[in-house]
C-alpha cells in the first residue's frame, strides 16, 4: 500500500480543504461529477468538498434502500439543502429488498447490496448523468483493512466487476482516503458541517443490512430500525466513538403477561476506541444499560432480550456482521 | 394449584427434613425407591432424604448424558461417596446425541432429552431395579411456572405419555414441592451437605442443551462447557442467584491474526434474584466483564465474542433456551 496517512495531529484541516478542493477542480475541470450521499461523515465530507469545487456541477443522490435510520433521507436532503447543497433522494427499496430476499450469509448480503448499488441502481444514475467522476469518501482505515482482507471496502471499479475507466471512461476520487475517521470529523468541522454530521457515529456501507444477523427483509429491517433509534438516543451524548443495535437471527425465550413468549434479541455495542482498528466496550453505567433493555423491549415489537457487547476488538470487529 | 409453599421464614429445616423422612419411610415402606441424582441442590437434597429414610433400599443413579459439567459426574459421584451414599454413573451419552441430532427447535430438544431420559434410559433402569417409587426434587417454582405455562417440569408421570401409576405402579414422591429454591438451600445445609451443593447455581432439567440455541452435537456441547466452567470459576464468590455462558447459533465476525474470522459468540447471563420468578441482571464489576470476554475467546476454541444479558426478568427469562 503506497497510500500516506495524514494523521490528526499533522493536519490542517483548512489547508487539507484548500488542497482537496483544488484538486478536485483541476481532475474534473468543466465534466460533471457525482456522488451518493448517505448522511455518514465521510460522504458528507466528501460531498462538501465536491460542492465547494464544482458548484453545481456535482449531482448528488441519496439513495433510498430502506435500510437507513429512521428518516434519514429526508433529514440528510434537508439538511443540505439548508447548506446549499442540493440533493436528490432516489427510491430503491424495492429493489435492494428483492436482492436480500432468502439471504442469510454475511458476504451475500454484502454483495448483493454491493451489486444493487452500483451496478443497479447508482451505476444506472451515473450512465444516465452523463458524470465522468465519482467521488467516494473512502477512508485510511478501509483501504488498510481491505488490505489486510478484514473489510471489502466499496472500491467501485472493483465491485462493478468490469473495468469501468477503460469502458466507461469513469474516474473515482477519493479525498479522504489518506485521513482516519478522527481526522475526518475535523475536515467535516472545519467545512461547516453541523455537530450532528462531524460527532455521527460511523454507520456501516450496507447500512442497517450489517445490523441483521440472518435474513434482511422490511420486517426486521424495521425492528434494528427501531432499536437503532433508541440506542442513538440514549448513547449520543456519551462521547464514545460508536455505538449501535444489532438484531440477531436466534430466537430466545422470553415472558408476557405470564406466558412463554420466543421473541428477539437485539445485542448492542458501544465502542472506545480511537481508529477502529482497536477498541474495547465502553464502561455504560448499569442504570444506562438498564434503560436501554427496558426501552428496546418496551418500544420495538417482538424484542424480549438485549445483551451489550463486553469483547474488544481484537477478537471482535466494531459491528457483528 | 393447591400445593402450598412454605416459605423460608415459616421453615424449621429440622422438622421439615424430619417430617419428610418420615413421609417416605411411611409411603415406601419396605419397598424399593429410586432416583436420578445431578448434582444440583434439588436432586441432592432428594438423595440425602431418601438416604435418610431408606438407606440402601434408595437406589440413585448419576445419568452421564454428556450434557453436564466438566467431571461433573465423577465429582458428585464421589462427593456423596464420601457422604456415606452409593451413587452409580450410568454413561448414556451416546443415546443422547443421537436423540438431539438435527434438531434445533428448543421444545423438540427439550421433548427429546425428557423422553431419552424418561423412557429410555431412566425408565429401562426403573423397570429393572423393580423400585415401586421414584423420588423427585420438583419445588415450589417449577410447578407454578408449569401451570403459567412458562415452563415444563418433568412430571414423569405425564412426560412419559403413559399413566404409570396405574400401568407399572411407579409413585412419585415430591418432598420439595412446597419449597422455592432458597428453602431448598435451607434444608440442603441442615442435611450436612457441603457449601459447594447448597449454593450451587441452579442448573435446568435439560442440563447444558438449555445452553446452547440451535443443533446440540458433542462439539457445540463442549463449546458451551468451556464457556461454563469459566463463569462459574469467575462468579462463583458474587454470591449472585444464578449465572451462566449461553452459545448461540448465529455466528459474528471476529478478527484474529488481522484475519477476518467468522465465530461463535457466547453470552453471559448473572442474574440477582430471590426466587426466580423476577431477577434482574447483576450489576457486575466491568473488570470481571472483561476478564470473563478475554478468557472465554482466549481458552474456548473459535469463540470471537461474548455479550451479557441487561435485561431484567420478565421479559425476559432466567435461561434462554
Amino acid at each position: 500500500m503506497n497510500i500516506e496517512e495524514i494523521r490528526r495531529e499533522d493536519l490542517h484541516p483548512g489547508k487539507f480543504i484548500e488542497q482537496q478542493v483544488r484538486e478536485i477542480s483541476s481532475t474534473v475541470r468543466s465534466e460533471l461529477a457525482i456522488n451518493a450521499l448517505s448522511g455518514g461523515v465521510d460522504s458528507s465530507t466528501v460531498t462538501m468538498l465536491g460542492h465547494r469545487a464544482l458548484g453545481e456541477r456535482l449531482k448528488t443522490y441519496f439513495i433510498e434502500n430502506g435500510l437507513m435510520r429512521r428518516d434519514e433521507p429526508r433529514k440528510i436532503a434537508s439538511l443540505f439543502a439548508g447548506l446549499g447543497v442540493p440533493v436528490e433522494i432516489f427510491d430503491a427499496r424495492e429493489q435492494f429488498f428483492d436482492a436480500l430476499k432468502g439471504l442469510t450469509d454475511p458476504e451475500e448480503k454484502r454483495e448483493a447490496i454491493t451489486q444493487t448499488f452500483y451496478r443497479d441502481v447508482f451505476g444506472e444514475l451515473v450512465r444516465e448523468s452523463g458524470a465522468r467522476y465519482l467521488l467516494q469518501g473512502t477512508n485510511y482505515t478501509d483501504v488498510e483493512e481491505t488490505v489486510a482482507g478484514i473489510k471489502r471496502q466499496h472500491n467501485i471499479l472493483e465491485q462493478l466487476g468490469i473495468d469501468t475507466e477503460e469502458q466507461y471512461g469513469y474516474t473515482v476520487i477519493e479525498p479522504l482516503i489518506q485521513l482516519r475517521k478522527t481526522a475526518v470529523r475535523e475536515v467535516a468541522k472545519a467545512l461547516g458541517l453541523p455537530e450532528e454530521i462531524y460527532t455521527r457515529p460511523p454507520f456501516p456501507g450496507p447500512a442497517l443490512a450489517a445490523r441483521v444477523i440472518g435474513e434482511v427483509t422490511p420486517e426486521r429491517a424495521e425492528i434494528v430500525r427501531g432499536a437503532t433509534e433508541i440506542v442513538e438516543e440514549e448513547l449520543c451524548d456519551t462521547g464514545t466513538f460508536q455505538y449501535l443495535a444489532i438484531l440477531h437471527n436466534d430466537r430466545v425465550t422470553g415472558v408476557r403477561g405470564g406466558k412463554r413468549d420466543y421473541g428477539f434479541q437485539i445485542e448492542v455495542r458501544c465502542w472506545d476506541s480511537k481508529d477502529a482498528v482497536t477498541g474495547s466496550p465502553t464502561r455504560l453505567p448499569y442504570d444506562v444499560l438498564d434503560r436501554l433493555a427496558k426501552r428496546i423491549t418496551t418500544e420495538v415489537p417482538g424484542v424480549v432480550s438485549v445483551t451489550y457487547n463486553i469483547t474488544r476488538k481484537p477478537p471482535s470487529t466494531i459491528e457483528a456482521v
